[in-house]
């Protein structure tokens, strides 16, 4: 199969994500990597790390679109860029799923836009794949639609529902409705109606209405959120993440006796630290779109890249897209 | 001055709730408590742990009314209960401030309902006061509004500053909008609205949008949110804290390397927990009601309730309800 990479994407573009290639192509026999990227910066970024391009393909972009600019210009100005050629890639069935660490506002309207929706799929979501205590669970959606119809909750769970199965081998994932409280009648009437929705659906393992404080203990395998609350879960996960390791960080590094303590605690940090990774799971993945594409965190590193190659991989292989396709047909000849 | 206190609220209630009162009794010489409840189990309680209940008043309240009660009881079948009995003494004049750890839903509807909304407040907001990095910030609303037009946020914000300055002692608080990215044209159209109407009053010092990850950082002294942002914010906050707390413990208490590290990290680990420490700085405000009423967290200790008690006080001292009144007077004036 043919995986594109924007190259130019993300905080330790183009070093990480070459690097990540390289980390994919010993590990995985089976695919064939397609770099998007002004190709003399690409082979000038390889020969100072010593990555070797062979077997790489590169496919000439000689943009690319920041995350400061009108998402809109990747049809425009930007239709040059590193993100909207891997995006023609996809389109044009050339690469069969796509990777970029780029800004997620084009990002989003590039795969809709260029790659297309899944039809009758009303919005394509993106959602990201996060730690928790128990293993990760998906949050779909985590920003890409700021108001959402109780139609498409249900369309997020049923998406999350054959992600969580498929890539993250889950049997029966349990999905639940980010809400303010657990009881059926919380929240908003779109909230309310989704939980009558989710419950009725037979793609879907409904566990009810989930508070956020329980998400760190592993609740549920798949969150259904609107845009808004999915972003706010994301982000102050993200906020306290970081305030954690900074927190540890200083408490084992600012004198003698941390440094000794850290030293007789390795293997726990360790293990937290593998447990709290959520470059372990790759990225977000944009559900909805008729083709693979996944937003990488901004931040990814080489590894962090490798295991969206390898999130985009699974993708393909274990044929996410096409059950997507029949689950909603089933509820549109069911429905309409 | 006079505060009321809820005896039977929150999960440590009855005992922590006296224990917290017996020390601000110390603390504080200017304040005269009244403990709502059932008498003779007040009496029961005290004296099995041995607290003086002399200099106390005890008000009267056969029952109690649950988390799992319709909140819409607080004025009927629950009339009688150590809450109502607490929120009437506030509206007759005859308690200065009210704490309950009780149920939120009861406390929120009992607020507006019998004491009643400050003129012109379109909406009572629930208020916690949470820690960062650089000390405690206010989040308004942290779930009493599911959904807030753009002129109630305004008047959170205006509210959270005049808590902020006057409780908190932050001298011109910075006021932030809880949304999904930084730049003014983010988020709903309330939203955007919202960042207008801020921007421009005279009683914020308004530092822009705010997104959640930078919150644990301390970006600003007030969080205005739409209820269910906040509430997304405050339990993803506090389930992320817990998690750190509970990861911190295994670490430490597995084996005999961990408490060894333990005993060497002692002093990093209290400045931690001092940090993070949400009982610090009181309960969660019910700001825009006609009078200060406070409602604990259900997990409270005895500091917490103490804490509680000291937050009451500073709200009557410093006549926030005053200053909120008459800013919101100055609008009025102004646009009406």
């Amino acid at each position: 199969m043919n995986i594109a990479i924007d190259v130019f994407g993300g905080d330790n573009a183009p070093l990480a994500v070459l690097q990540g290639c390289a980390m994919a192509r010993e590990e995985y026999q089976d695919i064939h990597i397609i770099l998007t990227g002004e190709r003399e910066k690409i082979k000038k970024a390889a020969r100072a790390a010593t990555i070797d391009l062979a077997d790489f393909e590169i496919c000439q972009a000689p943009s690319v679109i920041l995350p400061e600019e009108d998402p809109f210009e990747i049809r425009r100005s930007r239709a040059d860029s590193s993100m909207a050629v891997g995006l023609s890639l996809l389109a044009q069935g050339k690469a069969d799923a796509f990777i970029s660490g780029g800004s997620t506002a084009a990002l989003t309207v590039g795969a809709s836009l260029i790659v297309k929706r899944i039809r009758g799929i009303k919005r394509a979501a993106l959602a990201p794949v996060l730690p928790s205590e128990k293993g990760p669970f998906m949050l779909i959606d985590a920003g890409a639609n700021l108001d959402c119809r109780s139609d498409m909750l249900l369309q997020f769970a049923i998406m999350g529902s054959i992600y969580a199965e498929r890539v993250l081998g889950i049997e029966q994932p349990r999905v639940g409705l980010a809400n303010v409280g657990a009881e059926p009648n919380k929240g908003t009437g779109e909230l309310q109606e989704a939980f009558g929705l989710i419950q009725k659906s037979k793609y879907c393992h409904f566990v009810g209405n989930i508070e956020a404080r329980d998400l760190p203990m592993g609740v549920c395998d798949v969150l259904v959120s609107d845009g808004i609350s999915g972003n706010m879960i994301l982000k102050t996960m993200e906020g306290m993440g970081s305030f954690f390791v900074d927190s540890l960080k200083e408490m084992f590094m600012s004198n003698r006796k941390g440094k000794i303590a850290a030293a007789l605690l390795l293997d726990s940090i360790k293990e937290l630290k593998k447990k709290m990774d959520y470059t372990e799971y790759g990225g977000g993945v944009l559900m909805g779109v008729s083709r693979p594409v996944i937003k990488a965190h901004g931040s990814s590193n080489a590894k962090a890249f490798k295991n969206a190659i390898r999130q985009a991989r699974l993708c393909v292989k274990n044929r996410v897209i096409k059950e997507i396709i029949e689950s909603i047909g089933g509820i549109h000849s069911k429905n309409e």
